[in-house]
């Protein structure tokens, strides 16, 4: 028997309809390429994305079209979020940091028609436009007054673009699997894949992100996302904040600028931000180094890659800022877990609290998980028993986008395999020791690459530190560790091995330890472990 | 286009799931009629849930048939929740305090097929057992050896009936939108009609009713819901808690008892709870007289009808115990709308916070609201127009349960008339003025029986008031202002309108006062206005 509730979709117009109507006055600030500060209140964006939705309809957008952006955050980008989801089209956020090579690949795959484009990325897309012929104008994020000389094909400003439309519209009713935002996510190796989102996963992923174990987001707070509208919707702080009338703080092309962070938190009164843990060091030392204060912050979520404790105790201790350690990926939307301590964890010693806020956090709900052996068999949750990753919910993706074979990481049983290999515990909190391909398997056991190289960062004169598994004759693979010192210093290998002795169990000590200058990285910052291995052991 | 994303349902299973795997050990506490203050946990919970899921199936309990409770706040009731609506079957929560004429229509309406009863309730119960054929046998929430000698139908334990059962089971998918359980809804006149909830409804109900600007439930909150499970689903507490790990407290059949109430806010240490204003005199009252204290409690949410001011001032200033208003109706899960202060109303003075505060609040997100007049067009959101009051979204009924006859509040453009009038402000704030069939409509404006109600009751020998419309030659309606005087008091009616002369309108002055000992009430405690009509103003 089928209850008798009324068949209302979720959709992210809902989303855009319920600010507008309870929250007109929240405030939205940027800062962009042609502003310092721009400044206006929900009611203003929604007026505007009106305009922009009957332009994207003028220009022919149909249902189903994608429509790229390559932008920072800002209101602009705010604004094509609603407006081209709204419309029924898919609004595909291309990361302007990747490799012009994974550009041309993405932006041609997804077939977007139209690229909106911020002036400080129009150079990047000048040198591969002749590789993109499925794009038939560019929408250059600025006005008339700011528009730069370009050879870009059709290019316009955004409000030259959106100028002329009314800033009425009838929002089209979608139904709430309609396909609402495209991300590709770029492996070390392959080509990227495009994870589609569609309407109901971002409601629902918005929903359970503001919730007070999660986001915490309310209408007495001004977040200021830091983690980039361009890559996994900025983790859903743009739809969470509309939803609970949250004034929003957007530092655009400047998230990396400690100096413009600091002063944006204090004369906005930002109260909660999140972020992976690169942009907090560059905030952290501009703090250190100029003796200013970040007074109205309380909370900051860290995620991305897994947070270093010393950005936790800085934060904390000198700052008063309290640090929840979050996980998940762009193939689920991207929320997984969030780490908040249950309040019997309360009662422990500073140091038993960290072993527990290290973890990556219990699973949110709508997020299943489980970990299991080589043969599929799921593992208990026992804290020790570590495994391959699974997860399934209803904003975890079934499939990528248009890849003409079917995915090889969803198993048949409607699990997503997440390549992340950890543990969970009795309580439900997640530690990932590893992504599979890099775990080390030496002599039948599991060495955890992540873990010695948290460790190994501990050491005053490391800088970064990766470790990878190297081919050895008794133990099959032996862990070597690769290090960048700091500047100055010129600590040896035996040194950091002595130091590491007492902090790991004796049979995960490396076997060697080797200096670089540099480590490699991906568009996304993660450490490229294919090309240490291409060096360092000879294999893949 | 449609996006790639999994296919998982929205299911109240998914909840108990959740809560079994990521929060076992948080604790459920309660109040029943065979234990003075029982204690286990979620796991305990839900491994109970699992043999009642067993032993439902066991006794041929199939998808969609009704089951019926008659019980308090307490860990069986919440056990029921779970495992009837886990095996696809409905539970019908039926309020034991409705007329027995009511709940012998209602159960035969529902044709409830088993009926699981409180040992408090049965005696109501026996009563009307022969009016009650489709009854095939009733369980009594208790063991055996608390079994009240009773002429039920094929009575048994509940604890019996469950005691044999294994406690594993392959959960069923339910689609979504599969009903799960029943309320009836008894307005004042014609029979009590029944809302049939299904488990999207109930699931997206919980994540909106959890986030931090409605009920704001976190795993470090110990919550007691005041307010019954046997109406109107707790308020989606019993729902709530489990998805954030909240420890519960049920105060049982003590619901109304200070004393009780106290010592579980106390001992438990209940941070937050919820219920209807006269639970709160109640508590109050024994407050006051015994000069105890509600130290861990930090916010009470007050609904199903308007919160007096008095109470929020004595839980603010005597206890520190900050106060919400809410409003929802049965047809709408019940949660419709929430009142949280914007910030920049965090520096209006005293009194203009409390202007706002007395309102309904805003409408939460997944609930459209509109105001119309009497021919449907929709008025301004200026907070003086007023009308009547239209909802829509995905948690309000579409329809109610084999009535067959259409529904006469449903619109055919997908809106629910809910029966209130009010106006909302330009910043989305509702504030109900008063039912539409209680409005009185003096010289062609509206005068509100509920603002003269409160406003009456504001003086000190007042001990409840009633306002109706009288028919008037010239005016077609006046106000008659019916009064129960304060114990010991004489006051009279000139008094009464000499202190009023100043607080309202000049035009909605009464035009008499009567004295009554006693004004009727429905069941659900709201004012008969029906009665008062019939015996003051001759219609109804």
């Amino acid at each position: 028997m089928q209850g008798l509730m009324m068949d209302r979709q979720l959709t992210i117009t809902s989303i855009m309809e319920h600010a507008d109507n309870n929250h007109p006055n929240a405030e939205i600030v940027s800062v962009t390429c042609d502003s310092p500060r721009h400044r206006y209140t929900y009611a203003d964006a929604f007026r505007r994305t009106r305009r922009l939705a009957n332009a994207l309809i003028g220009y022919g957008v149909r249902p189903g079209d994608r429509v790229a952006t390559f932008a920072w955050n800002d209101y602009r980008h705010f604004e094509l979020y609603y407006g081209i989801a709204g419309v029924g089209a898919v609004t595909h956020t291309v990361n302007p940091r990747l490799f012009p090579d994974q550009i041309t690949y993405i932006v041609n795959h997804a077939e977007d028609r139209l690229v909106f484009v911020d002036p400080l990325i129009v150079p990047a897309l000048e040198k591969i436009k002749d590789d993109l012929p499925c794009v038939e104008a560019y929408i250059i994020l600025t006005d008339d007054d700011n528009m730069p000389d370009t050879g870009l094909k059709n290019a316009q400003s955004y409000e030259s673009f959106i100028g002329s439309q009314p800033d009425r519209i009838d929002w089209p009713e979608l139904d709430e699997k309609t396909a609402c935002c495209l991300c590709y996510t770029s492996g070390t190796t392959g080509n990227p894949k495009g994870v589609l989102y569609h309407h109901r996963s971002m409601v629902l992923h918005t929903l359970i992100g503001i919730s007070t174990d999660c986001f915490d987001l309310s209408v007495r707070d001004v977040v200021m996302p830091v983690v980039p509208m361009f890559h996994v919707n900025a983790w859903g702080l743009a739809y969470g904040a509309p939803v609970a009338g949250t004034k929003l703080v957007f530092p655009g092309p400047k998230m990396g600028d400690g100096a413009t962070l600091q002063a944006l938190i204090e004369e906005e009164q930002v109260t909660y931000s999140a972020g992976v843990p690169t942009v907090w060091l560059n905030l952290l030392k501009y703090l250190d180094e100029t003796g200013k204060q970040v007074g109205t912050l309380r909370r900051v979520v860290i995620g991305g890659s897994a947070c270093p404790r010393s950005i936790m105790e800085e934060f904390e201790e000198r700052h008063g800022v309290y640090v929840n350690h979050a996980w998940g990926m762009t193939e689920m939307s991207p929320l997984g877990t969030f780490n908040t301590l249950k309040p019997e964890m309360q009662k422990l010693s500073r140091e038993e609290q960290f072993a527990i806020r290290e973890k990556q956090g219990r699973a949110l709900y709508g997020v299943e998980m489980k970990i299991v052996d080589d043969e599929n068999n799921e593992l208990p949750w026992d804290g020790q028993s570590t495994g391959l990753l699974k997860v399934r919910g209803p904003f975890i993706c079934s499939d990528y986008y248009n890849t003409g074979v079917p995915s090889d990481v969803h198993d048949g049983d409607g699990w997503f395999s997440t390549g992340d290999v950890g543990s969970i515990d009795a309580e439900g909190y997640l530690q990932i020791t590893d992504r599979s391909k890099d775990v080390i398997k030496s002599g039948g056991e599991w060495i955890s690459s992540i873990d010695l190289e948290n460790t190994a960062v501990g050491h005053p004169d490391v800088a970064e530190a990766a470790v990878i598994g190297v081919p050895h004759p008794k133990w099959s693979e032996r862990p070597l560790l690769i290090i960048v010192r700091k500047e100055g210093s010129e600590v040896t290998g035996e040194a950091i091995l002595d130091w590491l002795r007492d902090k790991v169990a004796k049979w995960w000590l490396p076997d060697d330890v080797v200096f670089v200058d540099e480590i490699p990285h991906t568009a996304t910052g993660k450490i490229q472990k294919t090309e240490l291995r291409k060096r360092f052991s000879g294999s893949e």
